[in-house]
């Protein structure tokens, strides 16, 4: 991945010292714009080229603004796909403990931000059948993978709400389960992939639940967004998740399950070791520019400990 | 880890022109006295210094007999530790689906072999205590890990059986499960991590299977292996995995349990994402020489396809 990411010239996304996105060139040549937005440099120490947040914003709340006001201006130049769709809902932008920014969901591609979303696995053991997995069809106006078919329940994590509050919420929404049945939610961990589209970079997380439901329970949705559900025997489940109907980005979700549930084991597939470990990609790997600088100053040894002592000023001039 | 690689000067063990195995200097260097079994030189088209098993030799047998003599030797003059462990069990050196050789189990260390194993996760489902997990504490006379405690059943994998096939065999040897519970095992797919000891390079894979008891049964040994079986509640279980009294290599086999049946979950640990991701480490792309060499080639374009054909005969006297 390393190879691809130097040969693809992707910059780290550096906000307050630390490495909290990617941006690829496409991407930098609209923000050289904003030389009072974005410090783009080379760091000193690392010599890696990189695009910094400006350091002079003072908090969550200025950055979030100052950001702000470059996305609306890049959608309304309509340069970028993605921007098309604009939803109004925030993704919260974090380093390690802490919040950092929040930032319009439909831009975070552009920015190649860590995306976190949460997913349902909803399933029945029937007595002939055993384990059957509900899908849902995604509606036809979707603004992304209309029609295809998709989880029972799935949905980004917006700021303001916690990972199973998030999956309770949108069981709500997308599949009218009421309260005494998602209680039985089971936290099973989590799948880490990573993908590009003309719409940007997807180094995407999401927190996986399982829900057994019983066998007369048959989802509604109550938000408009779902066509139609449908029960599967896991076998068919195997099937339908590699077919271009099914929705790329939910099938490592369903992959997981059926390895977990062992309807995917290693005795029948050649590669599955392979699969599971690219069901859960190290994406941390990706946002080292931190790690990199510290191991620079340490080989350097003669310099200051703080990453934002680099002479980011003076190169900032050099640059604009 | 690539840079830790680097640094420590770990080499691509090559068999047949495909990677099998990690070699450190120091095993490199008793490897030297060998030239009629190891062709010790720097790839022409990677510029990488690698250790290829005399391509000469045209089979299974004579592969795994000549590199046992040499592994022979070197227990004789007693070098590595890890050769001390010696079990005369094999394990099969695989590439991509094709067996290359086989190798005494205590020496897959010092070659940087992937290892399999299984694991079984044997847990009940207690009225109060909810749910439950089998530990096995390891015998005071094993070679490897003694008096630890570990999972309730676990052992590597050997030539000529299949996966699940060994997890049955196990559970028969190490805990006395008879056949009518033992078929309730769930493949739950696998996990894949790294380590370094003196004893050499670690990179495993364990196909983890989960196995609900009745609450009446007790485990029984019946190897000698193992000196106590004790039922812990899985909330204590998350404090014993992380205490020094656990054995380490077994600890990732049991965090992924709990995370996969809810009892580590995303809302309370602020690193469950990287802890997963940790879980499943890309082992395999630890084992790229060929592709690196196909890149290369690719590169240069006006050389030969074959991954033989890079001029080590001429290399090979150079060294010798």
């Amino acid at each position: 991945m390393s190879t691809c990411f130097q040969k693809c010239d992707i910059r780290p996304f550096v906000v307050e010292g630390q490495q909290v996105g990617l941006i690829k060139s496409d991407v930098l040549k609209h923000l050289e714009k904003y030389p009072e937005v974005f410090c783009i440099r080379d760091c000193e120490q690392t010599k890696q080229g990189l695009v910094e947040l400006n350091p002079a914003f003072r908090d969550y709340n200025e950055r979030t603004e100052q950001l702000e006001k470059v996305l609306r201006n890049l959608r309304s130049e309509g340069l970028f796909p993605a921007l098309q769709g604009w939803r109004d809902e925030y993704f919260e932008v974090k380093s390690e403990r802490r919040a950092l920014l929040k930032m319009e969901r439909a831009a975070t591609p552009l920015f190649g931000v860590r995306k976190y979303g949460v997913d349902i696995n909803g399933y029945v053991r029937h007595p002939t059948h055993g384990i059957c997995i509900w899908l849902q069809q995604r509606s036809n106006t979707k603004e992304t993978w209309p029609g295809k078919w998709d989880n029972m329940v799935g949905g980004g994590l917006s700021v303001g709400f916690g990972i199973k509050e998030t999956a309770i919420k949108e069981a709500a929404e997308e599949a009218s389960i009421p309260y005494d049945l998602v209680k039985n939610l089971v936290s099973a961990g989590c799948v880490s992939f990573y993908f590009e589209s003309r719409q940007g970079l997807f180094p995407n997380t999401e927190y996986v639940f399982d829900l057994e439901l019983p066998l007369d329970f048959v989802p509604q949705n109550s938000d408009g967004e779902v066509q139609a559900f449908e029960l599967l025997p896991a076998k068919e489940c195997v099937e339908r998740v590699f077919t271009p109907d099914f929705k790329t980005t939910s099938a490592p979700v369903v992959i997981d399950f059926l390895i977990r549930h062992g309807h995917i084991t290693a005795d029948d597939v050649v590669d599955f070791t392979q699969i599971v470990e690219l069901l859960h990609v190290p994406l941390q790997s990706l946002y080292t520019y931190r790690a990199r600088l510290e191991q620079a100053k340490k080989h350097q040894q003669n310099l200051p400990g703080d990453a934002r002592n680099c002479r980011c000023g003076s190169l900032q001039k050099k640059e604009y």
